[in-house]
């Protein structure tokens, strides 16, 4: 067993950490599992078409424009360094599963040695500023996402560093790094601030690569210094840039919300590297608020379009939720390293609920097609024509932060799915495959055969002996679990949200979890008014919707009712995907009225309602969808 | 009786038209009435708070940068000049009620003569491009708002001609139309064509005030080649522009609200002005769009915070209702021009809807206070800090359109409310005060007397004698009206949405028309999503509201319930507002789970519930606020 490929997120020996994760070498997916399949689409679509996009849409060209390679226009937004740095990240983590993929080599070698001719003798890189704006280096960081840039090139020098690949892209972020801490580093110099966070958990976590203390020192002071509406708020306001509130004294979410969710991985990385109590409290109650009253049921975050922003508490539109996916993305990020520093499943339920739903909802069955916001509720007559809110997903964004970042997520999803400690294996989530692990000096080994998430039942084998404790999530959604190790019912109450076997294991043991999943009837809380009335099925950890594709042309989505109280009827295993028919009824509106002051007869019409996972929505004819169906008691 | 001061739009004899407005002196309003007092506080408060502002916020140093009287930067949004146009609007109609204001008086004279030195040999008149961008003059009009600007100025122009005051601000004016008709008026020069609607109306305005052909010709122009997608879509999409299909062919109001509203009232009055019944078709077309399915019950429009902008069909959440106060007013303009143009009762109805909640409510009580976007409800927990949703009225804004907006609209109010036509005379609007106007060339005068809106009871009483009929409107909501004629009961059957009284009147006689207004039980359409499950409390023209202020400081306005079958007790006249209480519950949310399974049992405890209108909410503490009310079995 090597632990050489460390995945995302490896908190040093000192850290303030309770779980460690298992190397990305450690687990593998079963290429016919949920995660395995996810996994080789992204290897041979997303990946090798955001690669493909980088050329046509020009943000290698705009490198180009300052190496003297090409001439022209800089293109696209003032920040498109940074989908060539995620996408160089993606490929970094995709060449731990696959060493010898030439194309992907070539990339990676090709862009660094692009980047490298790029970058300024002071180690200077961001081919905007200069290219259009040299003058003006670090001179409009509300704006300008240098650092953000910088960041993103440090996140893709950090997976190189631990993937063995990319020797000189290590290179150009460190001399990129050390120009941050040298020109922002001192305590009266400039103050080391940009509009939208991402480098701190970047500083971070390349401290943890090359044990520099200067990088997690100066990503402590970017968080400490932040908050205090130093950064020029005239356009957007101090919130959009996580700049009205120092972190340690907010108790809110708000704002621009992957600039808020960005900066809270790097407020957790900070804090358990420095051992900040008071810094991981901020970001405790800040997880509550967000978790509570501003996520949807699908795990999106972001209420607002406009500056694409958290809401008020409870103010959750399902059809104008933004729920950018680079958001459920950030949102998997932060909380990964809240279940490493704390151990508690909440953060993994809701690591789930993002990844089943906002997350793997926003790429379509060709892994080629990318929503940048996903709503609960395509409207009928919705006029999808904006990229903005398209009806269908689009190949390519001018905003194009989204595609990449579903890149380098899924490249090294296998890095969020299990840990250890000191007693043993924890596995948060759920996927064929198999995890090796060290515990305690052991060598550890679990295969895992499921069919989940279209089936709770999970078996897990042992593959060695030796004395350890494997810990199984029990979902939040999950009201009766039930485990067996070789058939025997064993008598577990879940602890903290984890089944932990204590055991001397011996070989071929296994342990059959079984997560029972009825079809859920979901309310929200009375608060959310945007679905009063409404009811959401899910089942297991996936969330349904019903599709206008699904229903008689005839009929308009939005006079469809439920009854919650009748039974929801599953398609059987092994068939897939498993798709729900519930009792409806077509109500007609009872005239044009926009307002009404009588209450018309209704004239209900029964109709057997079919409802598919969320995440599938959108891969046929475009067309009205929605999560939440009214039910037939509330008009 | 003089007919010189005419009002807002007065098409000309060949228009076809089926109304002609009451000229401004036609229609006085009673000090004591409604819209009355209204007038006397937009007179002192609003006006002289608008005039000062332009002074403190940089509009008129503007102009003086122009002109070498000041030196520095442009301050505030390029468009700002149209702040000064339509505060200057609003003094040339308030002039016509008090001529001897000297304080409008001079702002007339110096602000037209500042106009006047800052335009230029050829009749260019825009501070920001001849200051700021002078190469650029034209050349961006997808952004520029220079023929928006130009558009306010003529608007100005109009009113001071009108009005009988401002012969230096009627000249400047026509020098900047006749440049506009000189640089886009021939069919091979540059194309006439504003990314922000709103000088075609000005042009046609100028056109009827002077007789010049070419003015309206131009208008035509701008019409017919708009919606071909040939202004710079790039940034915000060419339906925000109004660009994206021609105005003939477009069956949904779309895109930015005010741009489009504005232009459709300019389409209108091309389509009057020239007999194009195809083109006025598309503006009937439209409005049963707007109205049937993207209109608030307040008669607010513009569901999007993001670009300002109309939503999809019952898109109408209400705690993010955009609702532009500058939509309500371009909405009652676009709906008066409709009434004259069909004399249907229905466009009054959305005038009046518009007028006494959405329009009212953006002003407080001080008349110096104002909103800018206008929800029906304002969350617990609402983050007021951005400008762009703030907790109450502001003094002003960064983008400072709908002040003075409101100013030129209330100044100008009473040439509204009623109109002739060959027959007689028709009143629309109900306020206390008098109406006169010749009907076939006989004098006619109706005084009124009524504490509308408070009460439906309107008296009329005729003071001449002439055979005229007296066209009394029903509004929409009123189910059961009455009519006395000196005591007598009449029996009259609206038709079209008016009682019309044919009678030989003699002087004295007394129209009695009881509009009873009960409280009303309103709920929406079905597809409107956002408000299911609630109910609205109307009462008259009167939507009403549930404030923070009326409720114990330990409830969450959220967790309010009412009963929708108990009967809603109002307070008597002549105290004023009229209030309504309310058999309402208290339901605590049962759990802080965002998400459930089980149906918590609701422990309600009754509440008395207090409504207000909805156009005197934020007058007190800042605190949340609905419209819609969650019924008390919808959980």
């Amino acid at each position: 067993m090597t632990d050489l490929h460390q995945g995302p997120v490896q908190p040093t020996p000192t850290a303030k950490t309770t779980l460690l994760p298992v190397p990305l070498d450690g687990v593998a997916f079963a290429p016919d599992g949920f995660f395995g399949g996810w996994q080789r689409r992204n290897a041979t679509g997303t990946l090798p078409h955001c690669i493909d996009q980088l050329g046509t849409h020009g943000a290698l060209d705009n490198l180009r424009l300052v190496t003297g390679e090409k001439t022209g226009e800089f293109r696209n937004f003032w920040f498109a360094d940074s989908d060539v740095h995620k996408t160089l990240e993606a490929a970094a983590w995709q060449l731990t599963s696959d060493p010898n993929d030439e194309r992907l080599l070539a990339f990676v070698d090709t862009t660094a040695a692009l980047l490298a001719k790029a970058q300024g003798d002071d180690g200077y890189l961001n081919s905007y500023y200069t290219v259009v704006k040299p003058e003006l280096r670090w001179q409009e960081l509300h704006y300008s996402h240098e650092m953000y840039c910088a960041g993103h090139l440090i996140q893709a020098a950090v997976a190189a560093a631990r993937a063995g690949v990319g020797a000189e892209l290590v290179a150009v972020a460190r001399r990129v790094a050390d120009l941050l801490v040298d020109h922002f580093g001192a305590p009266d110099g400039p103050t080391p601030l940009d509009g939208h966070p991402g480098v701190e958990t970047a500083l971070v976590e390349l401290y943890r690569v090359t044990g520099h203390r200067p990088y997690l020192d100066l990503a402590r002071r970017m968080v400490d210094v932040r908050g205090n509406g130093l950064l020029d708020g005239a356009h957007f306001g101090h919130a959009y840039l996580q700049d009205h509130v120092p972190v340690r004294d907010a108790d809110a979410v708000a704002g621009h919300v992957v600039r808020q969710l960005y900066l809270l991985a790097g407020v957790v990385d900070v804090a358990v590297e420095t051992g900040d109590d008071e810094l991981f409290d901020a970001a405790r109650r800040l997880w509550e608020d967000a978790f509570g009253s501003k996520t949807y049921i699908t795990g999106a975050q972001g209420s607002r379009h406009r500056d694409e922003a958290f809401g008020d508490p409870y103010e959750l539109p399902a059809d104008r939720a933004y729920g950018e996916t680079c958001a459920a993305i950030a949102s998997v990020q932060w909380n990964w390293r809240m279940l490493l520093a704390t151990g508690e499943a909440r953060y993994a339920d809701e690591m789930e609920r993002a990844l089943y739903n906002a997350v793997a909802g926003s790429t379509s069955l060709d892994g080629k097609h990318f929503f940048y916001s996903n709503p609960l509720h395509l409207r009928t007559g919705h006029d999808g024509s904006d990229e903005d809110a398209p009806s269908q997903r689009l190949p390519w964004y001018r905003c194009a932060c989204c595609p990449p970042n579903l890149a380098r997520l899924v490249a090294s999803l296998h890095g969020y799915t299990a840990t250890t400690d000191d007693s043993g294996l924890q596995v948060h989530l759920y996927s064929a495959g198999t995890v090796r692990a060290e515990v305690d000096g052991a060598a550890v080994e679990v295969v895992t055969r499921t069919e989940y998430p279209w089936d709770g039942r999970v078996e897990l084998t042992v593959t060695g002996s030796a004395p350890f404790t494997l810990a199984l999530r029990v979902p939040g959604w999950c009201a009766e679990p039930s485990v067996l190790v070789d058939g025997v019912p064993v008598d577990v109450t879940p602890d903290g949200g984890y089944v932990r076997l204590h055991r001397d294991w011996s070989a071929g043991v296994t342990v059959t979890l079984d997560l029972a999943m009825p079809v859920r009837v979901v309310t929200a809380h009375p608060r959310v008014d945007a679905v009063r009335g409404c009811v959401a099925l899910a089942r297991g950890p996936l969330v349904y919707c019903v599709e206008q594709a699904d229903l008689p042309a005839d009929v308009v989505l939005e006079d469809v009712r439920i009854d919650p109280a009748a039974a929801v009827v599953e398609t059987d295993l092994p068939a897939v995907p498993v798709t729900l028919t519930a009792h409806g009824t077509v109500v007609p509106p009872g005239g044009d009225d926009l307002y009404r002051t009588d209450m018309p007869e209704h004239d209900a019409t029964p109709l057997s309602l079919t409802a598919i996972p969320y995440f599938l929505w959108g891969n046929r004819a475009p067309g009205p969808m929605r999560v939440w169906i009214p039910t037939a008691t509330t008009g």
